[in-house]
């Protein structure tokens, strides 16, 4: 037996229907309650395709002006938080066409001439993401020269560098801080290829098969800063291609602020005391007064599962659906939105982290022990014409025998070292300052200092050019 | 450079910090926006506490008194949505208890002795998911105790069943139904070794290494309708297994509702027509006038990805967390209300589609083709000595043949099947009634009707029994 | 206590170790099992390296000659199947610098200076992967050929075109089959982006710190087909966004070919017979004798799974990692390479079924059933000058009518329609042609067939694009 | 057009097939390749239907015995690793049965009287995992008691307890070791809930309908060792949830190893030397000599991902099939041998290092700072009469105190504690005693020596109750 009915505002597409929807299955279906943040975008797709009615001549002059005019006063009510949603409200979409009725009359009822939710509702997403993916990178382009500024001012700060979480070569912090600019270069870089997919327009693919009003869907395409229309209808409603690239680019993102925490939360722990947070992002304990913890970097980390759990899950609902729209594309929303919110509060209190935090040179400093040198020992003994392979194990015998010995690397007598292999000299003792290790490292992408500036220099420039390419294009 | 500041309320935990969190941190951080809903639960444990403080001689039975009054005030505040949050209510417990201080005055700094948010919010989780997989529980069975009704009423209809999709034997409506009873069954079995894990009592861990008042644990756990007390105070803050395991009976539910809703979708489209769905839970289409869409069913389907992407997620936020209460757990909670209110939703909804549903018996009869008795006839040919391989084969040939011819199987002329095999007689033909296929399937589990009825026994009295173990445990 | 060790040959880099490792720790730590595949490229790579260490002078002429060489046979030796791997191999890299050893002498121990396997290994994964992207690109334009090709033959097919499962509107068969064209392209699109982000070499950034001997790494990029060497060495052995990239690019890949196999499999079934698969793509069953499954189909769907949790696997290993390289990213490769496998194997499979399939079309055209030309009438009422959503209320009215008097709609008699409005006339009847409700529809995209047509030829001219590039750029 | 064809043997189910299958189709479609491991369990399964044959009078006592013996041999040669797979044995059942034709004739071809693959692969891969998870278990077993015998070794060793990943408050390195104790006993209850479900026997179920012929299924499902038969021969065919139970589990003990790894990663390097790693688990480095990486820590860590990501692809692969048994199952098998082989190999792994690992006892004693009593200063308060919350604050300014002037916490003159709060006194001094903060905690689960021992007491009867239920029922 069906769930009882309760009398409510008829649907837009119930002409058909003899009975209303149960209250119950109304709130299931029903997507009014978040996606509100489209009204901009389902308004400006409304008033390219009056527009465009016009050109077909389906709407005269007068008709178009009403319901443009109508359109922007929705657009001023949402704008000024006045817009009144009715329960009968199924999505924005209805939402405004409702409204539009009120406000325009009977002409409203010819707005959705040769158009259909399909079309409207992948316009409109597409729309909004593609203005929320240049925030994003605008976000990412603000939190990469932190990391530049950063690096040039802490040039001179050396500290180890970790493999397997152990010490294993020293380096520049800078160099460090650096790592981190590349890899938000390639997710600014995937949201770009993202962004290039998602700015083809579904406008006029009505429902499935095409729209039969001669309308020009290129003229709407580029009004509403679209790269081109989309070429095939039956794609153009069921892709959602790009809500999954914009998931995946964050979740890759993720991913990367994941290790940034990571490594914050070790470096800032008494284990390591490498870095000091600032106190604003930091939280205490109900419990235990001495408590300083680092819970913004944690629940940074922690929202990796979040964001990730989001791609899996739409990729999910993608699986195996068959040719055309279907209603499961309706889940395309509410993790996208999640992922969004998520993504521009975390990357400026990740950026504000980085660009507070106070180094503790003099820690990072004293961590970076002698048996870091062992790889500029056994560097030592090819200049000497020793094959690599054979100076390592020369080195591990010499490492060995300080372990055993119980002292460090650099406090062992020349003579031990001689007895391990002749070639050791005098000049074996320079390979254990810190910075001659590192300024070794001149290649290019190396920890040398020179090197380093070469690579402040690159990302300078790309700073610079994103900075131009946004002031041109907006 | 940190964010700006604002002036606000200062948090319980701050008085070693000397400055205030920035606005958009304490968003971040913060959780009242959505752990409200664990008041009640909450409040339990407040109460179950005060007591065992009293017990443990740290508060006098005034104090008691004074607490667990204000605790009753705030839980009926809450039952009537009057309680007025404070937007330096970091999350729920630090509402309730600031909203004690209010009513209580200076004893309320009382209850948190030996207590931390740590123990307090695992224990308000799991008392709270224990009645939620209550309710699940209960929807479950219910939704069983429909499919064996329509099981009981519709035992005259046959149907093809199916592999890969394609007709493969002839086989009771009933029986189809009834199959979708024991992965339900398996279902509430997973949730009840969940619940159980979830029965272990965090409260008195403090925030991970016990409690130094000497609480008595178990009675606490036993005040609040838990098994027992949580063996290591470590892993008591730390664990959530318990959430994990909830996000995954309810994904594996899930994939048992998609499965069920495709089928529905598939039965109710024009391709079959072995089912109409109650106008109640389709929709229209906003552009196309005769469309009636099972959005309900394609909702359900879609709604895998969700689930299955909150347990991703989750165990993705888990893996390689270090030991000890990391903030990263604040995490565990947005995905499981999110799942929970799903599943609540949808198993009525799923209920009622299945409960109100219109088989079509003239189209689920005749979709019976007489191929699908082939096995029937391999096993007549089995009967008379054949070995089944051979007998197969030799079916293959008949089936090939009558393709070739284009005519039914079962319109093969005796002397067509004689010349494939002289084992074929006049009373080949018999084998070609749907009604003597499924009857001859009384095995257990089998389709016949016989069988079925032994099915549906078994089902009765799973469901008695359930109802008996509720009324008697509540 | 650990467990029992066997004498085996020595790892590379155990000078300083005084325990052999135990047998199954070592299996467990071992990946020349499946890295094998790798062997071209990291010779390609060790090849490059030799020469830029003649470069910078630490190999003369004959010592780079006689490591060259030694490399080349090696190479040989894989291309014959004749390399013969020891217990002791502990990778690929290993294996091959074992046998360098055996074939150059001690000189073999000079190419690993300066040179660490995280740079080795990730330049030989890159390297791979860039030319199993290529690959897999050739054969998604294969398919895209096979497509349009099908797409010309085809035109004069019409079928209904579905939404929610039910059918909607009609179309072109040949429309529905250009719209996996465009998913392809945008999946090429994914994989160039993906490949040019692989296309950054790490050789040369040792372990972490960089080069200590001034070698010219943008040349060994070159020589290696890398479009730039890369910028920070940390971030050069800690990256595996290729890896991701690539998994990802597959996973959606895999979502299309999981629509399309769904798609046919409907199609292929007995409740639809619009498509009839070639049998070299068809299993039987070993009980049912008439049973012709699709089971090549059912694999390629099912096995969106198996990418899909590649992909979330390696996403999850990635989380949280610390800075630096972790043993963890030896997880990158089992997954990435079934992938691999996966796609590979499975393109041609979809490409040679969608190629050799033989459309029904008598089948698809009647089951476009009349109403599947409500929105033509309604369009019909908009031309008189009513609104749309008024027309569509009125249409639905009719076919509610025609629904309950059990006549198709275009049936209803004229009086019928004009007592539902006055604006009925005798050409309604027109509406109901197939034909012509696909030739409305010719604006860009539609399934009109001179918009087709236009479609076919954007396609074409894309993929002459996409073969002169490539007989350009290899 | 289809792919071109090679002459091979007949496919079992060939009868209605006129052509062969192309080779790669054929290698997608097999499986024997990775489903071998089922051979004993598919043989205990061909015995028992046999045997049930012959009850149910479709074999005579020689046939029987003939299929017997001859299976009996296959067991044999599979045991021996003298089975000789030919090319056309698309998976291990064909292979079994093709064989039993070559050793005992004719009489074979009767063995799949009434049987389809479908109910006998699910009979075969349920049998196979119940005896992984029986010896999984007890692997678990294993570990847990290393853990418990460590624990009791070394209970004298005091060390920080941590939360976000900073200093907490001082535990016994024992209780440490045990919380994961708990964790895997819910892990083993896990798997203990996923054997009972699987412990369901599909064989007679058939293709779907099932078994025509009266066999004794309960029977069979007894002498295989299995709980019962299967309910409803629809659901037998299809479930999968046996496997994604085992998934989960294997998922979810995989998280708490990657805990532990995580943790001994952190306490094994050179920021905390809390725990030396034996040798036999640590590899070096090709590049740095004095490397000592925890390798197999980190691999397990990365496994994770591995294990997670087959558990989102078997739901994938589940979600939204349709009923009936769906080719897209043969996908439930390699991720689930992938995670059997990880998690069998792991344990003992984990189990060996932390069997053999070294407390650096020194360390950790020293690194429990004076700030780690700061609660213990608060109750100290509260024993004043003074409320907790504003003891937390009062100590909070303790605590600030000490850090701005430099000092330990306990070296903060009581003059300047007097200033801070009157309530101070000389026994303030006390509570800086880590052995006294410890001893504190003697609730039931707390870290002091008393509960720790209850907990080590209900751990070893946990055990020995284990210990004896294995050798009740094997």
């Amino acid at each position: 037996m069906p769930m009882s009915k309760q009398g409510q505002d008829p649907k837009l597409w119930g002409g058909r229907f003899s009975s209303a929807m149960a209250a119950v299955v109304q709130t299931f279906n029903d997507s009014f309650a978040f996606d509100q943040r489209l009204a901009a975008s389902d308004i400006a797709g409304c008033l390219a395709y009056a527009s465009a009615l016009q050109g077909a001549g389906l709407l005269d002059h007068a008709e178009c002006e009403a319901i443009s005019s109508g359109l922007e006063q929705i657009g001023s009510e949402f704008s000024a938080g006045s817009f009144a949603p009715l329960p009968s409200d199924e999505d924005i979409h209805t939402a405004i066409e409702r409204r539009l009725h009120e406000l325009a009359g009977s002409v409203a009822g010819k707005l959705h001439t040769g158009r259909s939710r399909n079309d409207q509702v992948a316009t409109a997403l597409r729309h909004y993401l593609m203005q929320v993916t240049n925030e994003l990178t605008a976000r990412l382009r603000s939190f990469q020269a932190v990391l530049v500024n950063r690096a040039e001012s802490h040039l001179g700060i050396v500290m180890p560098g970790y493999t397997h979480l152990q010490r294993a070569q020293p380096i520049l912090f800078s160099h460090w801080l650096m790592s981190f600019f590349w890899k938000f270069n390639r997710d600014i870089d995937r949201l770009a290829g993202a962004k290039m997919r998602a700015s083809v327009c579904p406008l006029g693919a009505g429902a499935l098969a095409g729209n039969p009003f001669d309308i020009d869907r290129e003229h709407m395409a580029a009004q509403l800063g679209f790269a081109h229309a989309a070429e095939n209808s039956l794609d153009a409603v069921e892709d959602r291609d790009f809500v999954v690239d914009f998931l995946y680019a964050g979740a890759l993102l993720q991913t990367h602020l994941s290790s940034l925490a990571e490594t914050l939360i070790l470096w800032s722990s008494e284990a390591y005391v490498f870095i000091r947070l600032d106190e604003a992002y930091c939280t205490g304990s109900s419990l235990m007064p001495q408590k300083r913890n680092p819970d913004m970097l944690e629940l940074i980390r922690g929202k990796s599962g979040r964001v990730l759990g989001h791609l899996t899950g739409m990729m999910t609902t993608l699986k195996g659906l068959p040719s055309g729209y279907n209603k499961d594309l309706q889940e395309d929303k509410e993790g996208l939105f999640d992922v969004i919110d998520t993504l521009l509060a975390e990357i400026p209190i990740a950026e504000a982290i980085v660009g507070s935090m106070m180094p503790n040179a003099a820690h990072m400093s004293s961590a970076c022990c002698a048996s870091m040198m062992a790889t500029d020992l056994a560097d030592y003994l090819v200049l000497k014409g020793i094959p690599f392979r054979d100076a390592h194990h020369i080195v591990g015998a010499a490492v060995q025998q300080a372990e055993q010995t119980g002292v460090s690397m650099d406090k062992l007598p020349l003579s031990a070292l001689k007895q391990i292999h002749s070639a050791f000299d005098e000049d074996a003792a320079s390979v254990f300052d810190v910075q001659t290790s590192i300024e070794r490292r001149q290649a290019k992408g190396g920890t040398g200092r020179r090197a380093v500036l070469c690579q402040l220099q690159e990302a300078d420039s790309i700073l610079t050019q994103a900075s131009e390419d946004k002031s041109h294009h907006g």
